[in-house]
């Protein structure tokens, strides 16, 4: 949507219904391509499902400097920073002494973390590459990790999570019924059979006339191989909400018929 | 890898040997997980493959001021900055308004878009929604599209793409001739046969000896289902690269063996 559009929607809601979220995903591997980040459209789908709004996500490499410049970037905008990677036991971990950096806190080792990695591999098998997952930066609350036991952690907004798609994934549901949860995003998706050349105009003028919603346009091939659009109305308010899908319904509508007219003459 | 190791690997090298890139991916259906990004997975695995080194991404939504920030943080740091999405024809592709601000350039209808978008939809058909298509930032190159003719542009050091993943990546193949590519990362993977967290120390070790390469640990589980990790060594000195392969041979070999002899007794 527009700038324009998007304040008036903000201004439409009070400021407490909106919960906002950051996502910083660490690791050389996405960006060399080597592996392909499977967390970012779960998280997406994840926290919009809770009410929260993701605004943003960044990838950034193992280098420590460069996390903690968006970890400061990111926490001072958005409820919560969630990061994904770089919390295991070798060398290019550095998530969690970057996270202590940011905040100015010591990184010791954390004898509820030792205790979890324990139970996991056998005391015998407590190596110092394994009890560098146990070093959590200091007044961190831990994140369960059941998969592997080796636990995430929670210090001030930013939520300190997995790579692994398996582990993040449940060390999400751990923290999901701790968080400041919004007035959830209502969507409704309404399918054009038109062409997004078709009605854009017409479009940008129903979003102009309902400003309290979000409006957008995504151009798909549909199953007869034809281009096709699908148009996604979103707000907090269901009554909004209903009124913004009905003009776009109509406004579709009007379109269609033009374009009949238009190739009966 | 850590900030150290990171540091004397850029030391190592020519400033020259670097190409770096960054990607903005700009969408709202990205940010609440309706539409799964397929791009930053195949730019990155793209770029690498010409000798790019893409360093960082972002994810923003379609508000103009989040672009126009997030470009100017970008293009001032790295070599390229390829952007993904918002050049429709409806009301929320606002990318090339966010660049031609961003540039402080007009963004005026450009005659050689209109005639290749009028090549695709007939002269007939060309109306206000088509022509938004055609406002390219006043001295931009048109990047040609070839499977859908409305093109993306590159203006600077911006390059402007489609967000659907088969216009994009016409796009990226269009526009790769003339990018500036740096010497080739090169890249080789080794598959421990050991659990991370029985060598991170070893790799560490490994690490800090080959100052010049870099070397990522990635777990994994094996087709036997059991915790494994492929090491990962890269770097551009083909000898270098050589040496920190056998350093790392080596370590696996003396830690399998120290493992066994510890099980015999």
């Amino acid at each position: 949507m527009t700038q324009k559009t998007r304040d008036s929607a903000a201004q439409g809601e009070s400021q407490a219904a909106e919960v906002t979220a950051a996502l910083l995903v660490i690791g050389d591997e996405i960006l060399s391509g080597r592996t392909k980040d499977k967390n970012i459209g779960y998280v997406a789908e994840y926290l919009t499902a809770l009410g929260i709004d993701l605004e943003e996500v960044r990838v950034v490499p193992d280098i420590e400097a460069e996390i903690v410049a968006a970890l400061d970037a990111l926490r001072q905008r958005y409820t919560y920073v969630f990061t994904t990677g770089g919390i295991g036991p070798t060398h290019d971990d550095i998530t969690a002494d970057a996270v202590a950096k940011a905040f100015g806190v010591p990184l010791d080792r954390d004898e509820r973390a030792v205790a979890l990695i324990a139970e996991r591999v056998g005391v015998a098998n407590l190596n110092e590459a394994r009890l560098r997952m146990a070093r959590i930066p200091r007044g961190a609350d831990l994140v369960q990790n059941p998969v592997s036991k080796a636990p995430g952690f929670w210090i001030g907004n930013v939520i300190v999570m997995a790579g692994i798609p398996a582990v993040m994934q449940a060390m999400l549901d751990e923290v999901a019924p701790k968080l400041r949860t919004g007035v959830k995003l209502l969507s409704e998706s309404v399918r054009a059979d038109l062409r997004e050349g078709d009605i854009g105009t017409e479009l940008g003028a129903v979003a102009k006339a309902h400003p309290d919603v979000m409006i957008g346009s995504y151009p798909f091939t549909d199953d007869q191989g034809g281009p096709n659009t699908n148009l996604v109305v979103r707000g907090r308010d269901p009554q909004k909400l209903a009124a913004a899908r009905s003009a776009v319904e109509r406004m579709l509508a009007q379109v269609r018929a033009a374009l009949a007219a238009q190739q009966a003459t």
